[in-house]
């Protein structure tokens, strides 16, 4: 029986699946094909909550005698946008000078075809390898990834699995296969503050309160000062004020409440309740500050909502995974991967509270976008990184 | 034949006229009704202008032998809101506790019954006035005042009339008759200025551009410093942001672009013209501040729109119209008037044009709320002061 040890192929076969979240679009049974010739026990589990698509999702495991090393990753894309922007079709998976085009390439169907691609020639070269590997692989990340990896390692551990470490196959690489490997991501809050005045005449303003000043007030406070100027291992923490919004189209009438939306991603010198506790203190402060308001005498009275839950910061240290995956990348590219914590969320940040967890795939700037592709020459070099690190990782 | 003598009476029939803008609802037929057997010539010229309704005025003119009086106003009224929540119906007229309900009592059907009434006593007692009176009435004055006064002045004009002088009847007192005459108005002026950024994530701020940071720089620069400090006739100019929108949904995405919203009412130190010029210095000098944008290298884009027509600043010197009102306005009351340019804009700011205007009318405590009222007792002593005025005024 033929391996899918070709990457490539099996990129090709994974972009002809139409998977736009939160449609499965054939994706995972297609991999649940490539994997069961390798010896994978395949389950696909279901996952539903009220308010939501039901999404599919897969965990396969090649059971062995030694530790257990996690895949994670997804095959649901977001939409192609204007199929006629694109050089070729967004789900053809055909090839134009070198490059593969379609949505998905590089995020994350690509990082896929690697894994098995590499796992394949691992088994046909040494047989098995000494230990468990498992693919934990979801249909919902880039939707609102509810029913996703979260209930996915919920639904595993509860079935007594246990990982010992974990690589997740996003896109890790800003310009060139060997960049960057993610060792940890920073923490991201998202809140709302809404700042009550009194409506009135515009000719009138001492008779109303014009909410924008003290909204004002209350966001110079948000941006100033930095949070921090950056940890060892993070960037400086960073906030943006994401929208404002007052909606009023009468020029002469002052409103009744403006709002901001902001959005914070925080490194390792806060938690979320550090960084919530600062900015209760920075609004509190601010709202009996007179800048914008010199006649007023009380304070802004304002409503500070937090959004969402927060994404926690993380780091990892486990030196074996850092240092195999380094490794394996100086090994193939000759180049030493930067060790970053840069960049937006990922499902990493779920995967830490099981074992430790490293993130690295292919080059990421098509992502997301019109002609979405991947070099054909970079398929075959993750392929052989993963297959060393597999091979150095379990050795 | 029964001469329109009672305020009261004649305030009761307007207000039982559903004058709501655009509608004429039977107002400017009362009041014609009303004016024809003091010996009015009544004219009812209908104005109209695509994407604007159809609106009805009236111009009626009693000719004398002397100087030419215009008495000015509207019958057109703001919709009553929730009728349930009125004491009485706000178009029935009905009088409790010496107090008669209705929407227009005091803003402005009230100020034309007194009017009206004053020059009935007076042909009464003396005969005509010693020159021309005519009333200039606009049925769109609460609505978009697009074919209101400013059409009915130029048609007037058109056919040969001129004015000596001019009463506008709006309320201008703000807690009992005889608090405040208006000698004139701040200019009025309104714009939006956006700032267009860089949309991105908010993971990566450097590959993006907050249009949110740049608008608060500008923002800032538009609010302070304050304009001026006043003038000797004037309250100081004064900027308030009366919208902010971004209509940013995503929390982890950077906006394009971000708009405020502002309207000044500015003094006579200033012309449209010299504010339109300062507010643009301004945004050329805080385009080039980084506070907010620590790293950014470039000049905030932002794109400054004037919004409307500005309404011009005006002042009125006219010794004899002021004197002989404040004169009036003593002897019936008691009490001298301050003279005042405080309060938004009103029709005044067209007549001014034509000739000398000066604002007088009922308590304006009660305009467009629900229980819009005047006290009984308060038509009368208008009545008087109108009297007192024409009698003075022409003598
Ligand atoms: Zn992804
Ligand atoms: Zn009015």
């Amino acid at each position: 029986m033929k391996l899918p040890a070709d990457p490539a192929e099996n990129l090709a076969t994974l972009i002809r699946c139409p998977s736009v979240t939160p449609a499965e679009g054939g994706a995972l049974t297609a991999l649940a094909a490539m994997l069961k010739p390798l010896g994978f026990s395949v389950e696909r589990p279901i996952f539903s909550e009220s308010g939501t698509a039901d999404i599919e999702n897969l965990y396969a495991r090649l059971s062995g005698n030694g530790p257990h090393l996690m895949f994670a990753g997804h095959t649901d894309v977001v939409p192609a946008g204007d199929d006629s922007a694109w050089t070729l079709p967004p789900f053809s998976g055909e090839i134009r000078n070198g490059e593969m085009y379609g949505r998905g390439a590089v995020d994350m169907k690509g990082g896929i075809a690697c894994f098995v691609a590499a796992l394949a020639r691992h088994i046909e070269k040494h047989g098995n390898p000494k230990g468990s590997v498992s693919l934990l692989i979801t249909g919902d990340e880039e939707g609102p990834a509810i029913n996703g990896t979260v209930k996915l390692l919920d639904w595993a551990a509860s079935r007594g699995e246990g990982w010992d470490a974990a690589i997740v196959g996003e896109p890790t690489n800003p310009d060139a296969l060997g960049d960057m490997i993610k060792i940890g991501r920073r923490g991201s809050l998202s809140g709302s503050v809404t700042v009550h005045g009194r409506q009135g005449h515009v000719a009138y303003p001492h008779l109303a309160d014009n909410p924008v000043r003290g909204l004002m007030t209350l966001v110079d406070a948000l941006i100033e000062p930095p949070f921090d100027a950056g940890t060892a291992d993070f960037q400086p923490s960073n906030l943006e004020i994401t929208s404002i919004d007052v909606g009023n189209p009468a020029t002469n009438v002052i409103p009744a409440k403006a709002t901001a939306i902001f959005n914070i991603r925080f490194n390792d010198a806060w938690t979320a309740e550090t960084v919530q506790a600062e900015i209760h203190n920075r609004m509190d402060a601010a709202s009996r500050r007179k800048k914008y308001r010199k006649g007023s005498r009380e304070p802004i009275e304002y409503e500070l909502v937090w959004r969402d839950g927060p994404s926690h910061v993380f780091l990892t240290r486990d030196e074996k995974l850092i240092e195999t995956l380094s490794g394996s990348v100086k090994a193939i590219t000759g180049r030493q991967p930067s060790l970053s914590t840069s960049g937006g969320t990922s499902d990493a940040r779920f995967i830490k509270d099981f074992c430790p967890v490293v993130e690295f795939g292919l080059v990421g700037k098509t992502m997301h976008m019109v002609d979405e592709r991947v070099a054909v020459a970079d398929l075959e070099t993750l392929t052989q990184i993963y297959s060393r690190f597999i091979e150095d990782w379990f050795g």
